[in-house]
């Protein structure tokens, strides 16, 4: 077993690998894990659990029977082009992710339909002005990508009160929520005020969120992504909420993380950045898994929470 | 049939006031709605929808059979010294209002434990700083007053995920909500981290938001108040913020409406002011209630929505 880490994630993520460590001696005290670049003999590894690597890394270890992403995303592995290509990929698919990102989805959609900001520079000036709410009535809400983490959210958006409905591959069919399939995102598009990102990354999904189709909304719609940063044509943002078309967005993943200083969404009022925190891996919860994969490897069981890897997710 | 609003809300509240004479005519054009102060014949006058009134004005109606409050709350008809003690009082029960309500209280817990305030802080500075979550797990949010309002708020938290414990006068029973009767306001208040307080404003309620019951919540607790402005203490907030014995706090109510200009409140980074707006009765929805009360009343039969004049809700 081992767990590898790249060293720049590392400094910045210290305590949730400390956490990762405790959650599986938790389990089973006796594992062996070595922690990359401390790995021993290659041979020994079964397992790794990763996040961001050195590309090439992993075909070091001729015994290697699964590679385990450290969250619900594999595109960071897929896109390793020294990957090797037939060990199986497991990601973690866990309750309290979806409670976790569900979270953050609602807060922001409704931070931003209740006016709290409006409420928040009024109280700057000391303004008590009263306004008609949003008629939610007439407002939709449309989730792209209804995964686990997706279906969960539009559930939860809809139970509180709002319209919702969403778009994926296939078309999926889900209780109170209007479902569109591929071939109809632009008829999605055109009904949808709240645009909530909840993708997989893969060569289909990649850079969709694109002046193209941000034309397909209605004027002054509103844009959450918290699925991953090359979904977004970060220009096409910018010129989007410059021209009205996009209002504004809360935005917790982007092309380059952490954001670099100089980059424009930083200033930009309209625009929230939130540092990746959506959903973050509970390494108390999702240990087990991957343990219980770790000894699905060793005896050359079939694996959980397997990606599809052609689909790319 | 009279709608009496009191002159300074009327100009706050013009689209409001608008949107009832709407309401009503719609649902029965025929009906004789007569705007305060030109009320005609005083004789004539069946019910009165009233929300901020000259006191006394009530008592000038000999044929009077109902009074209907414009919102959930009647704290300002009851406390009404003149108002003629006989003639029954009714409130608005829509599901619209708990919705509305509860989507603000959603949005202020979840804005608040998803940490959004800090990463708006941390965009100022350019600075991309990932933090440990809230321990949701031990982390419990205290809802005051379980009424239909109340409920509703409880049962949509607790399905984000979110640990919910509730108090009201009489016990309540709740799936998955530890509920506290009357008796038992320290034990309730013991084991709360969010407060949120939704209780009617009567004279066992007033002022129940102090420094005495803040004491009690565990240090750095977080306060919502969505009732009314009478419940809380405001100078026992400001010392308990000082002291670090609350954290911070949502408000929509004050003890004044509008919050007056030098209110300390205005400027407390910690609290956040909304314009009392996190229930606004709906006038499309909250109408056909009235027009049913005012054909039971003019037929003599037993009212809907009455309120408890004893209990005061």
């Amino acid at each position: 077993m081992l767990s590898v880490i790249d060293k720049k994630e590392m400094k910045m993520f210290q305590w949730f690998f400390d956490e990762w460590k405790k959650a599986f001696h938790q389990i089973d005290p006796a594992i062996d894990i070595r922690v990359w670049p401390d790995i021993g003999d290659p041979k020994d590894i079964v397992l790794v659990i990763a996040w961001k690597y050195p590309p090439g890394e992993l075909k070091k270890y001729p015994n290697l029977k699964c590679i385990a992403s450290m969250g619900a995303g594999v595109d960071h592995i897929l896109n390793d082009p020294e990957r090797p290509q037939e060990i199986p990929v497991v990601r973690i698919v866990d309750k309290q992710m979806a409670i976790d990102i569900t979270q953050y989805v609602v807060a922001a959609t409704l931070y931003y339909v209740k006016r709290f900001d409006q409420w928040a520079a009024d109280q700057q000036k000391k303004l008590w002005k009263k306004e008609p709410p949003f008629n939610l009535a007439n407002y939709q809400i449309g989730i792209m990508g209804l995964g686990h983490l997706g279906q969960h959210a539009a559930k939860a958006l809809n139970q509180l009160g709002l319209r919702v409905i969403g778009w994926s591959q296939s078309k999926k069919e889900i209780k109170n929520i209007e479902c569109f399939d591929g071939k109809n995102l632009k008829k999605f598009l055109s009904k949808t005020n709240i645009l909530i990102c909840m993708l997989p990354l893969t060569k289909d999904t990649i850079n969709i969120l694109n002046e193209k189709n941000f034309n397909c909304l209605p004027q002054g719609a509103y844009l959450i992504n918290v699925a991953r940063g090359h979904l977004l044509v970060e220009k096409d943002l910018l010129s989007a909420i410059e021209s009205g078309q996009i209002a504004g967005a809360y935005l917790d993943v982007f092309r380059e993380e952490p954001l670099p200083q100089d980059h424009p969404f930083w200033t930009i009022p309209n625009i929230k950045i939130t540092p990746h925190i959506a959903s973050i891996t509970n390494p108390k919860t999702a240990a087990s898994q991957i343990i219980e994969n770790y000894h699905r490897a060793c005896r050359e069981l079939n694996l959980i929470n397997t990606v599809d890897l052609k689909r790319g997710y």
